[in-house]
């Protein structure tokens, strides 16, 4: 089996690490690739890793260039896919690692990124009720944001169980890949090195309404969530610390059980040995997720804290898992599982 | 005037970063310099960038050793502080950068540190109602743990205007010096560099009851804290993020009114012009604290973000200030402000 | 075919980086996992991205422990892998990862490492001129220093083609964890962070006669050595960047030709395109070698600059590959050669 | 006394570390503060870190802006210096931070930046013989690059002592501030965390006849320079590594009194204790150099290794100095000596 594969915004970092795990999934052949303002130029000017792949000119992101593939992966920038998805066939599985169909509200959409809502799509963290069989069969798939996937599964858990109140507050840590390929200054290594800062506070953070989506859908009711990124100094990886405020008197193996039993047939979410907290370096290119939990009895809160490699599980690892899924391929076909550490 | 000033615990960073604040104090004459495990070493061992005390060399921490000066610094692992001060007479200024005389309350000590509570001294947070006083006559002052400073700092201010409910959660980001030298496995570059971390999660780090008492005073009630300190690559700075339900209607302007009366007179508390968030290089080797806030009206909270140098304002500078006040000094003398950035 | 692999050393990070890469070895099966000061406690407490390991109880070190096994990985201080090697049979394959077999001279050994030498092992750099037969048929294989992999594959063929007079100068930048696990005061992330150092200048680092052996039978004459190896803030990685004095009229072009000569069939060593300079991330995880090159006609010097990751390349990867070229495996069997970034 | 000073380009990474060396410069008021792209902004926007100046607009790069103060630093992009000098009259002191003035030689100006040689001024590194009476009487300074200010304190006291032939190799790692705040694709965070790279190697830097023409004044023959920079993932500080070959039997000892006698009454450059080598860190925000150095007797070269801080003692910590020499203050004031370590 062969499967042919665009992606479409080759030269950023979802395109880059979409390649890197294709180029090591066996059932893969890598078709074409096209950038934005970057076509015309090598690939191995932008991605100096992918030896194999160096000599390869990227063309230009249109209809024509992606058609005639098994799946193409979307990295583009917000509000591009919609119209490239529907020159595609529906015999192509179109897999969008950009914000335009994760929200189901289109009141959500317009609010936090403008502009008519381009539809949703079925829903990529496999990990969740239902959802697998949603995407065994889809093919048009949105890929989560990189924090809404290590904090729903970090807090999802909780909340179905009725473990906390609805009020949720998620403090994130993050690599700065995150941020994408984007000439800003606050993103120059002089300015990130050695400092830690914030953005997007007090819920102005694009990623918060797919978290309430997330977290409302878990808990069966509105939930709220305070959202707060913080840039730090390194490349990759997102640390979540999320908690709630506890409902009756659930303790910490009482909420450690809801989370074995949430994830112990899970090959990519693992809840790690009593005493033993997730750090980002052991996800470090692995599509992995890393959990621990505990009650503070006398702040009255569950604390989960979750890490995932933002660019691998939190998005195009996940992108790769998801297709597994559509094509019906084992689902961990080709995707690393131990990080790159120290 | 020469006020001649010595040191215990030289050799780690808390020593070593009071030693370069005393260096440019224009009114201070360094004396003994003192160490547990590496007296007997020089301390341009330990300390290459103190090149004017580089062939000092260290004495034993000893009443006789630190016996004759005007003031001594305390930066000792803890429990071991009131046994020196009490062989040091009231003439002299002790100022402990430890942990031993935070606590008012003997059994929080027992809980957190064990054995007997070393008993409690006036605490080294000028900025606080009433602390200026009492330090200006002050023989005995304990400085503030770390994360406590920029923390209490950040909310206490809300707490006392009412602003918010007394349920607390503080994640807090910190380079690794906060940890001090020792040679732990996990502080390792090799661990440290390009990963995210936490520790002391769910109520479990040593500063947590010292939050509690400060928030509780400022609000008058007692106030619950859920603490989560994040392990982030860098050698200096904490980041701390504070947030709490909203009581009332309060709106970001009106927050950032009680924030900016608290401080507008204060020379080393900043709240930062309305858009710009604190970053951890903008107080580098700086007496500083910045401010931000806002109120987030979907999850109804206010978060506040702050950020210090951990070795100075949190921890080395907060006591050159104190001793400044203990002196009569001009408060801010020898005290840098402006953070070494990019 | 299952090999049964048993690592020595194996809660160190050579040790950990070869766990990783057996892991998603298809021909083998991890036996025996043992430690020095660490025998007693589970592998996960060392390498946390090692889940499927975690609950692996590391044994002691002894020849007992690792008898019966196809193949023993030695990850341990030198000194003491000759004696391990000696109670297990010719029927096993010993791949030292340590610097006991690498020098062939005893006086070198003597003045470099003291004690008695342990003798000399063919040795693990299979892309040298007639290495791949003599590891082909071996049984015992000295792994290479980090330093010595990449500089060496960096120069060797300049003297080889007679490129340059036979004095070199070798200046390699090295991420952190090539110093393995130790808890040195000067490798705590708080010393090492922001901040650039050297180590070992002027000759006295161990790896300098090694690669004056390499040097010397590429040239097929004696050749001098000027090595200094420099500490920066990363984990991984080496940036090797070695020099000489040209002989006669050599041209870019001329040299760019010897090694796209000496390199175009090896699946490990890549001369980068012209214009594009190694840097170490894109080998990061990956068994690769960037090389390039160019002739500084004012200052009469013949310039090549490699990248490895010095745990992949520079110790574990290769002693796969050598592992892989004993066995009669195809030699790139499980050895990733894409890597991990941005 | 007040001297009134002028800063343009003063949102850059240049004019923000005179800004912060200015602030506590107690001779000096801050004037006009001028920027080419961010005219207009505030202050604040870019130096987060100055908040006394957060509120300081900046006007436009042109003499009308800069004529009427004391001192005029320029801080700008290569090839504006010249004419922005010519309309600011003689009895204004301009110091140059950027290229325009540094090399001698037309030819060496035309083939290095092309154009027209905008000439030559007065070369600002005090410490050089002769320089501290031509500095003095100066009313125009070319402040040096900052690889040529630490590479020759570093190396050219071998050459001018007779220590080594005239064939020097610089190896160089560098902080990414030294880059300036240009928005390149290689200065993003996410490209050099974690990562090692090289840039202008075989004598495609700038620097390299700026390195030559002070190595070939101190040697008093034309001296070939192999010049190779490295960028690290820090973002300050420059470690050198100098060598040559040793002319005669020069020993360790013999070298170390050359290099004693010509630093031991400069405030700013500082020959380590023997077995100290410098490390970046100890410079940081400092206006020192760190040296040793030592004999390698199998190489026969002899290395020399110096540490500065790139912004400080490489640009503006150096520019302030030869300030207070043209101004005839005391050479030291206002400028700092021990660096924020760790």
């Amino acid at each position: 089996m062969s499967i042919r594969v665009a992606v479409a915004g080759a030269s950023g970092y979802a395109g880059g690490e979409l390649l890197r795990l294709l180029l090591s999934h066996p059932e893969v052949e890598i078709g074409a690739l096209t950038a934005g303002g970057n076509a015309g130029s090598k690939l191995g000017q932008h991605h100096p890793n992918l030896l194999p792949l160096a000599d390869r000119v990227l063309g230009e992101t249109t209809a024509e260039q992606l058609r005639g593939h098994d799946v193409v992966f979307l990295a583009l920038p917000h509000g591009h896919s919609a119209a490239i998805a529907a020159e595609l066939g529906d015999e192509t599985v179109v897999i969008d690692c950009g914000a335009d169909h994760r929200l189901e509200n289109s009141a959500d959409w317009e609010r936090w990124y403008g502009g008519e809502h381009p539809g949703t799509w079925p829903y990529g963290i496999p990990e969740l009720p239902g959802a697998r069989e949603r995407l065994r069969k889809a093919n048009r798939i949105a890929v989560p944001g990189c924090f809404p996937t290590v904090s729903t599964l970090a807090f999802a858990p909780a909340l179905a169980a009725g473990l906390v109140a609805p009020e949720v507050v998620v403090v994130a840590v993050t690599g700065t890949s995150g941020a994408g390929r984007a000439l800003k200054p606050h993103l120059l290594s002089a300015e990130v090195m050695g400092s830690a800062s914030v953005y997007g506070v007090g819920g102005a953070h694009r990623h918060t309404p797919e978290l309430v989506q997330n977290y409302s859908a878990a808990a069966g009711e509105p939930v709220s969530v305070s959202f707060t990124p913080v840039l730090a100094p390194m490349t990759r990886g997102i640390l979540t610390t999320c908690s709630a405020p506890l409902r009756g008197g659930v303790t910490t193996d009482a909420a450690r059980k809801v989370y074995l039993d949430a994830y112990q047939a899970e090959p990519f979410v693992h809840v790690l040995p009593e005493g033993q907290w997730p750090q980002t370096s052991s996800t470090l290119g692995a599509n992995t997720v890393h959990l621990q939990l505990t009650v503070d009895p006398d702040a009255n809160r569950l604390i989960v804290v979750g890490a995932e490699d933002n660019l691998t599980k939190g998005t195009a690892g996940g992108a790769v898992q998801c297709m597994n899924l559509a094509l019906g391929l084992p689902e961990t076909t080709g995707l690393p599982t131990t990080g790159v550490a120290p």
